[in-house]
């Protein structure tokens, strides 16, 4: 199946509303900019109406009943079509993102393989089959009372929200995690583009439309909606006719999602990534043997994408008597940094008004001269005393500035760790004895967090079955909850059983002779075999 | 081990706290009431104060380090203690509960094996240990970038407060299935008992109480507490180391806790079965082979319990050439049907004030004679103009009432499926041909509700593996989780994932060995096999 967007195709900057192009609106209109300059680019994009959101809800209800009783081999083929277009279109989208996101080409270039490695996961996982957790019970007509014949397994929700992330304009964006996994677990997608890379959204939009047209299903599965502001995201989520929200950004815009969707007459869950500051804890041990390789590290590891990753390291807990040359080493590092764009001027202005704040931590910085919405690489640092006394210390500051902590001992990270709030990540770095003598961080850590990493660096999050990119609020709005790997698809299912149904009446994952060959609990034993 | 509780223990009527009994407090004071006469029960109960709730919460946090860390075998062993304690105990606990509800001796004696049996499914489930959805994704080292190792489980998520359901005093009660799920999943609970059963509460938790000191497990795993008010849930629900709540109840309820929950600094799931109305469609082949039977079927289902079961059909629909024997056989029924006990003399209000305004619909009316808080059983007839023109008449009435809504034929049915909000359960009386012919009916009610029903009556949840007792809202908080069968286990815990941890740091689930031979997600196969 080919999909294919051309090299030279003209923006049109407009919503697509079930595979058509919306016609030109009294919305507000917007642009997006170049980061690297701080200019405006060409494309003029119109935010959708109230009147778009409403069509572009009704549309995936009606496609909703195609969606939920299509097969895992039809919306494999599906997500297989959206990537293999992106991958026929990276050459176009990794310019138009570059153009809107000042993201270097190489991490572009890595980005679209993740978008379509991603959707071909979700593709293979729904293929399989098993991921529905069939559980079948059967009946035993002597027992007083019968018991009854009791089958269940996940089914969609129903309309699904997604918001583009402002730091992915592709991962985590139009084709992201979000629009995967619920287009995988049966589910129509609205998306709401995040306006820092509306032209970057358009093209992968018309990837996923024509995706649709040429597997043969509904238009209505699919929408694109544009918004410069609030009011789109906010009609999407108090909308009657969408069951769940998809979101990756910041704390305050996530909270926002959180409390619009509770005070409906009816809540819907939303799936809020909200950031964390991802602690890392670097013990004694491996202080000594190797604190070059961790200022080196971790230096590259806090200044990655400009340090705009939900996963960087912001905070860093060091035990005092041997952090010298670590510490050392990290201000050098930082010192010979050059500037980093960030994604739009407003983070650009947030993160210099977070460090003025910040300004008696401050112990190097980077280059300060970039064009555009560069900012400066910094270092802070502050003792245990400090870090106590002053919570701000422990917020989240979007780009690429890091927080050293000194410690007098475990006693105090071990202070530190029952403390922290929740966060996607928390990092020990340690030699093997370390970890022996920290048992208990261990312990506490992995009860805030959603992913304990082990000498490594929390950037860098693997798209696989085992992945959880989530944690306990306010990292997430919902820490049962991951927004990356095959998990994700959990996210936008809910268990249905079917008492007494005749075969020919259950879904194909129920029927007891197993036509789909996946794995069911039968009678409370794993097996993939066919019975009855 | 032996847990026992004597036939002549006296009730003591105060809360217990990490296996202590609180003092006597300034707490409100109230007393059990014997529905069927009306009266008083001797017994004096303290309602708990909110040092009461802050102590029990200090006492779950501390315990809760060893419920995560205990293993599955030795949870398994502590419910099965629970449920052998409440087997030994039934003849007491029955008296008790008769005295405090009135239910029947027989419906009793069955709730006490539902009790002891959930117990003993989720220790198999955690003795088992495959539920933990453990899935290994190993390092591939010469990948570019490097892929690490990542491995992640299901992990418990902390603290949980339980709310004692009235019309349950046992299964959904002290030691039910909130509270087995919980314990199976590794949390601490507390438990809220209703006080419309406060003896039977404390019985229980005595057991428990037992159990929990013969495993040699912290005290501090459980603790009840009494309150005839509202003070005491909703400390517990907005204390900051509760993480989860368990409730079954009114929806007035369960959207209050709700909405404390979500008006938290961190929102914490609430998992509230609210009740529904149950839906039930008479097909037409049905109504013509079998309407005696399904006439029956349908008056046991209704009055069962009083008509106080959260799955009481509480709304039939019929198609109305072919519903006429059908209907009268349902009249005489209810007309020689005897008075039933409320569960407390609220409910018998309610369930009058709600037939006054229902006035207008009665077509049968069984006997009103009864002492104590008893009320008739009615029957309640509409149109399916009137049913779609008063939305007050999908409300749910609890008590053995149930209208029957004549609709002109099938394209009215499908009306209404489309107009149903979410609920526990949908059923379709009918033949195999009737289904055939209903397709659509089927596959609209399975988006509504948590359960569909064929050819059986709502009445009657069976405890097991592929049982769903939940559905959309408002039937229950949130739709993706049930409330009883071993997935229940899932609304108490969280996936965490762990990536390059030495062998000997991980949890015995996810250590390549697999020492506890539990079925694993191992590089994208399921297997129980050992590795590496």
């Amino acid at each position: 199946m080919s999909v294919e967007v051309s090299a030279n195709v003209r923006l049109q900057g407009r919503s697509l509303i079930a595979g058509r192009v919306s016609a030109d609106s009294n919305g507000t209109v917007f642009y997006g900019y170049d980061p690297s300059h701080g200019q405006q680019l060409e494309t003029r994009f119109c935010s959708a109406t109230i009147e778009d959101v409403d069509r572009a809800v009704a549309e995936a209800t009606d496609a909703f009943v195609a969606a939920s009783s299509s097969s895992g081999k039809e919306r494999g083929r599906l997500l297989r079509a959206i990537a293999d277009g992106i991958d026929a279109a990276a050459a176009v989208l990794i310019e138009q993102a570059h153009r809107e996101t000042a993201l270097p080409r190489p991490r572009l270039t890595g980005e679209v393989a993740r978008t379509s490695g991603q959707l071909r996961l979700f593709a293979s996982t729904v293929e399989e089959g098993s991921w529905v957790m069939a559980r079948i019970d059967t009946a035993e007509p002597g027992r007083t009372p019968p018991k009854p014949d009791v089958r269940s397994m996940l089914r969609p929700l129903g309309p699904v929200a997604a918001f583009g992330a402002s730091n992915f304009p592709l991962a985590f964006s139009v084709a992201g995690g979000d629009t995967a996994s619920a287009l995988a677990a049966g589910n129509p997608v609205i998306v709401k583009a995040h306006p820092a890379h509306p032209g970057t959204s358009e093209l992968v939009g018309h990837i996923i439309v024509a995706a649709i047209a040429a597997c043969s299903l509904p238009a209505g599965l699919f929408s694109l909606l544009f918004d410069v502001g609030y009011e789109v995201g906010a009609a999407l989520v108090q909308h009657p006719g969408i069951r769940a929200v998809g979101f990756t950004g910041s704390f305050r815009g996530g909270r926002a999602l959180m409390d619009l969707a509770n005070a409906r007459p009816d809540p819907i869950p939303v799936y809020a990534e909200m950031g964390s500051t991802n602690p890392v804890f670097i013990l004694p041990g491996a202080l000594q043997e190797r604190s070059a390789e961790l200022a080196d590290g971790l230096h590259a590891s806090f200044t990655l994408g400009g340090g705009q990753f939900c996963t960087k390291p912001g905070l860093v807990f060091v035990t005092k008597p041997l952090a010298g040359t670590f510490v050392e080493r990290l201000r050098k590092a930082t010192e010979s940094s050059s500037a980093f764009p960030m994604l739009t001027g407003g983070m650009a202005s947030a993160y210099k008004s977070a460090l003025t704040c910040r300004e008696m931590l401050r112990t190097a910085k980077g280059e300060t001269v970039g064009s555009g919405f560069s900012v400066p690489s910094v270092l802070l640092e502050a003792t245990a005393a400090e870090f106590f006394n002053d919570t701000s210390l422990s917020e989240e500051v979007f780009g690429p500035t890091t927080l050293v902590v000194h410690c007098d001992g475990p006693v105090d990270m071990l202070q530190v760790a029952h403390s922290l709030q929740g966060h996607l990540t928390a990092t020990i770095l340690g030699t093997k004895r370390d970890i022996e003598q920290n048992a208990e961080l261990l312990r506490v850590l992995e009860t805030k967090v959603g992913r304990v990493i082990f000498n490594g660096f929390p950037t860098g999050v693997e798209v696989c079955h085992a992945m959880v990119h989530g944690g306990p609020y306010p990292a997430t709005s919902d820490g049962r909850s991951t927004s990356v790997g095959s998990q994700a698809i959990y996210r936008f299912a809910r268990p249905v059983a079917y008492q007494g149904l005749p075969e020919s009446a259950l879904p194909a994952a129920l029927q007891s002779a197993n036509p789909l060959r996946i794995l069911r609990l039968w009678d409370g034993i794993w097996s993939a075999d066919a019975k009855g």
